[in-house]
């Protein structure tokens, strides 16, 4: 990562950290419940980029908000992330999160999935937080964007399970991205953006404020992170190519499979179909594939294309704002976010 | 149940599975979600009693309160309910919910623990749509006793699993009272009553309203419900002696571990650590063990001894209001909640 982004970054997410581990409850009088206290802790204590909260903590700023109207939804919107990927990881079955086993791992699934609905009542109880801070009406706002995210974001995580669970491959290209759009593009880019605009106070937000943008992003970001899945790298933090054990419909895969020849394709749903039980060598085969069949550069191409656009609009919706080193900051994340290397 | 408690719980569940069902969607462009609103409709509309929301109501009207004001909030503690059971069936690994099978056996854990978070969601949406009926500020009070409902519970189904999970059979009584007025009294008494006494708009409500009567409400419901899962009669609904499979701290099994002699103590405890492995005639054994003990008889008498409790205080925080049906209603519920036959 360029330094100049990891120091926006880090600065960013020291405060929300902070934020967030003042937040969690570290002991209780009943000894068990300490545990519980800790598991919360787990996940949001992992070195993570803390992206989404940047987004919507620089959107507010370029739009002339004030930092601490923001910075405890900013901290919310990193407590969904960190439930949700515990629920994620269990769904499914990944190994590794943030370069560690992710929580069942150590904990079991029954008290694993229990701590993330903790972390999910305690993101709320930081959205009802914001009532001191930002007031009722404002309060409720914020929650109201909450509200659609969860729906977006548990209907994409639906829509890929399914798929996973029903052997469904016959998927075409649109189908990838209305799964991105749902699972990823709400809760990394059009929420965090749609917050930080609401919280700047500076004009109103309308339903489709950052939408158009945010698909975009979200797109271009999920390709990015599909691809990084395919190049193990020690910073990913985790399992490299654990997407095509897990079957994961990727735009790799999907052109894969819209380009092989019958009986390419016969080979690769044969591997595929093995579920779990995927050997080492079929993992590569499948990725030999790709690259016989360009799926990679395919599909790093179409990461370029969303990103252009999603940069385009960008500008159109920034261009008239006044120059501020939070307009420069936002716009090198968002660059980055969809060039980035872990 | 005596038919003027059917009635009455009856006729509450009606309005409130009414607003439930009309907040759920049912269908969905996208062909895979509809699967997703079909699982959230799923639990809600078994058959089931509906107490909590029956409690809620009748308390607000008790109290004077108008029940337009109340039925929002009713529903959304219904929705409380139906996700954490998707929830907590799973990490129980029970096998019957309201006479049908779990969630999870038909739809696999992966899909129906989503669908358990997509409802938790809606829950919030419900509670948000309250602002338009008793407005901003009750909207956020009303979240705040959410809030400390979720807190509590979550606690103790972690208590409980974590039990579980290490194998912990040394638990005195204590222990299990502990556990049942988080795992239950919060959110099947205290929080259900206090929510009726906010909305009537009556009194204000203090921190300590009902806690006490909810407490020992919630302990004698749950032994209740500990001592129906013994008896099995197909109205119940669940497996019967599933708890003993399950390896669940009842009363009647702290009060077995603690009375039997060592050698009946060895054979109870290699029982228990077979887990799910159980055979039926190893579980015939352990409730052969009870009625040796009398472990069913003391657990009978705790139950009817916290009942008492709770219906005297229930008559010291009621006794002042007017004679009306609705408190005529509610005491009913009360006392019959702790003498139940389903």
């Amino acid at each position: 990562m360029p330094i100049d982004i990891q120091n926006i970054l880090t600065q960013n997410k020291k405060l929300v950290d902070d934020m967030i581990l003042k937040l969690l409850p570290e002991s209780h009088e009943i000894h068990e419940i300490d545990l519980l206290y800790k598991m919360m802790r787990d996940y949001p204590s992992r070195p993570s980029k803390g992206l989404r909260s940047s987004l919507c903590v620089l959107t507010c700023q370029t739009f002339s908000g004030n930092i601490d109207d923001v910075l405890t939804t900013a901290a919310a919107l990193e407590l969904f992330q960190n439930w949700i990927l515990i629920h994620d990881d269990i769904e499914d079955e990944s190994e590794l999160r943030r370069g560690k086993p992710v929580l069942q791992k150590t904990y079991g699934i029954p008290l694993s999935m229990n701590a993330g609905d903790a972390l999910h009542g305690k993101m709320w109880n930081v959205l009802y937080k914001n009532r001191e801070i930002i007031g009722k009406s404002m309060t409720l706002s914020v929650i109201q964007e909450f509200l659609q995210m969860i729906s977006e974001t548990t209907e994409g995580q639906h829509i890929e399970l399914s798929y996973i669970q029903n052997r469904k491959w016959e998927l075409n290209e649109d189908d990838y991205y209305t799964l991105c759009i749902k699972k990823t593009s709400w809760y990394t880019c059009i929420t965090p953006h749609r917050l930080g605009l609401l919280l700047s106070r500076n004009k109103d937000l309308t339903p489709l404020d950052f939408v158009n943008f945010g698909e975009k992003l979200g797109i271009a970001f999920q390709i990015t992170d599909d691809l990084l899945n395919l190049s193990s790298t020690s910073k990913y933090g985790k399992e490299s190519f654990g997407d095509i054990y897990e079957g994961k419909r990727t735009l790799m895969l999907i052109h894969l499979l819209n380009s092989a020849s019958n009986d390419d394709r016969d080979k690769i749903l044969n591997i595929l179909n093995k579920d779990r039980t995927k050997t080492t060598s079929e993992v590569s085969e499948i990725f030999s594939f790709m690259k016989k069949y360009n799926s990679i550069e395919y599909a790093q191409n179409k990461a370029k294309e969303f990103s252009q656009q999603a940069l385009r609009e960008f500008d159109n919706i920034f261009d008239d704002l006044p120059s501020s080193e939070s307009k420069d900051n936002l716009r090198n994340i968002v660059n980055y976010m969809v060039l980035r290397d872990w």
